[in-house]
C-alpha cells in the first residue's frame, strides 16, 4: 500500500512528490494528461524566481520532473475518478485501478473558464482557443481577439503578436488587472489595439470563427468586429468535480482548506490552483505542494 | 516618495521585489548585511524546484538578485532601525535616512540560534560555528561536533564530512527530524557518527574548543568528548528586535500575520523566515514574499 497518493502533476503536484520523496514515503503521484497543468498552456513564465530573463514553461516542467524522478517517485497516468473512504484508509479510484492509501494530496489543478457566451462551444478548435501556447501558430497573418484584462490575457496577447496580423484586446473594464510591466509592453506593441469597457456578447462563423458582437458598457452600443480567431483568457475553473459531495467545496469548485491546507477530510490535504485562495502563481502552488507533502507526512507520524 | 519598501533581501525579500518590479511599485530594497538571507549559511540546495541535482546558494541567490535587477528596482545597503507612522504614511529608519514610504513589506529573516550553553559565547569563531559553508574549510582533518537534529543538522554535517577527519552528531532525540533522504545519506555516509538522547552541557577550551561535556538524558550519565570544532544547528531566532512595541510579535520574537500577510500594522505585510508559521523552506519563503507584494499592491490600490 502506498503510503501517499498525489493527484495531479502540475507545479503543485510535482513539489508535493519533491517533498514527500525526500520524506521518504511510498508515494505515488496519478495525472490524467501530461505533467505540467495550466502552465504548459502558456510559453514561458517571468515571474518564476530564480530564471532571470524568463524560461519556457515545458523546461519548467521537465525540470520540476527530473527532480521528482531522481527520487524515485513513480508517476503514472491514470484519470482518478473517486476517492472513497475505506476500512481505515481512502480508497483512490481510477478507470482501471482501485488503489488503497494512508493520505491524499490533492492537486488537480484548474482549467481556462469558458467565457459562456452564444457560439463558443460550437466554435472550440475552429477558431475559439483558451491556450495561445498551442493555437498561436494556427492564425499567422490573421486578426485575433484576445479577451480578459488580468496578467495572462495581456502575456498571451503579447505572443500571440509573433503570428497574427492584429490582436485586439476586449476588456469589460476600464483598466486592467495585469502587472504594470505587462501593460507597458502590451501598449508599446504596435500589434496590439485595445477595446476597453467592453463585452463579448456572441461568436459567429459558418465553419469557423468569422466575426464577434460586442457590447460597449459605459455607452451602452452594440458592435461587430471581424475576426478569425478568439482567445479567452477568464479565469479558470477547478478540476474537482470527482470530488463533489465527498468534500467541501465552494460554489465555484474550488477546495476548502484551513490555513494548514487540510480539507474537510482528515489525512486529504489540498494545493495549487484547485485550492480556494487569493493568489494563483506557480511559486505559490509550488510552495503548497511543499506544504500539503510536510502536513502530510506529519499526519503520517502521528497515525503511527 | 517610495510606494515600497521591503526590508530584508532573501529568498522572500528578492521574490517581493519581482513582484512589485512588475507591478511597476516604485521599490526600494534595504539590506543591511548581503542579499541572500540565511541561506548563504548553506552551501547547497536540493529541494527548491526546477533544479534537479540541486544549485549552490550562491548562485541561486544571484539569480534571484539578477531577476530584481532586470526590473530597476534599487537594492540598498542599510540597516533599518526602526518603522514609525508618519502622517498618512510610514517612516523607514536607518542608520543614514529616513524614507517615508506608503507600504512596507518586512522580509527581514532569522538568524541562527544560540544553544544557550555554557562556553558558547565565547568560543565563537574559536571553533564554535553556526555555518559549515563559511567556516567548514578551516576545519580539515579535525574532529567535529554537529548539535542538531533538522534538515539543516544533517545536510551541514554531510558537508562537513569533505573536510573533518570524523563528524559526530549528536542530538536531544531519539529520532531525527530531518527528511529520510537525509537520514540515509547521513547514516551510509563513513565519516559521521551518531550520538542521540544526548544533550551538550558546556563547550570548553583555553583559546579555542577542545572538548563538549554530554549529558545522555536516557541513562542520565555525563561524558566528555574531546572536537576541534562545534556546529550548532538549532533552529532560528527571528531578527525582528527593531520593530519591539512596533507590531505584534510572539514570544520568540516572530512576527504574527493573518494568512494575507498582513501585520497587526495596516499597510505593514511580512513574509519568509521572520513571519509566525509551519514551515521554514526557502520555496515557502519565495511563495509569501509574491504574496505580501501582491497585497501591498492591492492596499496601495485601495488606499487611493
Amino acid at each position: 500500500m502506498y503510503d501517499l497518493i498525489i493527484i495531479g502533476a502540475g507545479p503543485a503536484g510535482l513539489t508535493a512528490g519533491l517533498y514527500c520523496g525526500r520524506y521518504k514515503l511510498n508515494t505515488l503521484i496519478l495525472e490524467k494528461v501530461s505533467c505540467g497543468g495550466q502552465i504548459v498552456l502558456s510559453s514561458g513564465i517571468e515571474n518564476f524566481p530564480g530564471f532571470p530573463g524568463g524560461i519556457s514553461t515545458q523546461e519548467l516542467i521537465e525540470r520540476f520532473k527530473k527532480q521528482v524522478d531522481l527520487l524515485g517517485v513513480n508517476i503514472v497516468s491514470e484519470e482518478v475518478s473517486a476517492i472513497e473512504k475505506g476500512s481505515g484508509n481512502y480508497l483512490v479510484r481510477t478507470e482501471s485501478n482501485i488503489y488503497p492509501v494512508k493520505t491524499i494530496i490533492i492537486a488537480c489543478g484548474a482549467l481556462p473558464q469558458r467565457l459562456g457566451v452564444k457560439g463558443e462551444e460550437v466554435l472550440i478548435g475552429r477558431g475559439v482557443s483558451y491556450c495561445a501556447t498551442c493555437d498561436g501558430p494556427l492564425f499567422k497573418n490573421k486578426e485575433i481577439v484576445v479577451v480578459g484584462g488580468g496578467d495572462k490575457a495581456l502575456e498571451e496577447a503579447i505572443f500571440l503578436t509573433k503570428y497574427a496580423k492584429k490582436v485586439t484586446i476586449i476588456h469589460r473594464r476600464k483598466e486592467f488587472r495585469a502587472a504594470g510591466v505587462l501593460q507597458d509592453k502590451a501598449k508599446n506593441n504596435h500589434g496590439i489595439e485595445f477595446i476597453m469597457d467592453t463585452v463579448v456578447e456572441e461568436i459567429s462563423g459558418e465553419n469557423k470563427v468569422e466575426k464577434i458582437k460586442i457590447k460597449d458598457i459605459i455607452k451602452n452600443t452594440k458592435s461587430e468586429l471581424a475576426c478569425q480567431g478568439v482567445f479567452i483568457f477568464a479565469g479558470i475553473t477547478p478540476g474537482t468535480g470527482f470530488l463533489k459531495n465527498q468534500l467541501n467545496l465552494n460554489q465555484l469548485g474550488f477546495i476548502i482548506t484551513d490555513e494548514n491546507l487540510k480539507t474537510s477530510l482528515e489525512g486529504v490535504f489540498a494545493c495549487g490552483d484547485c485550492r480556494q485562495k487569493e493568489l494563483y502563481q506557480v511559486i505559490n502552488a509550488c510552495s503548497e505542494g511543499a506544504e500539503a507533502a510536510y502536513a502530510a507526512q506529519k499526519y503520517l507520524l502521528e497515525k503511527k
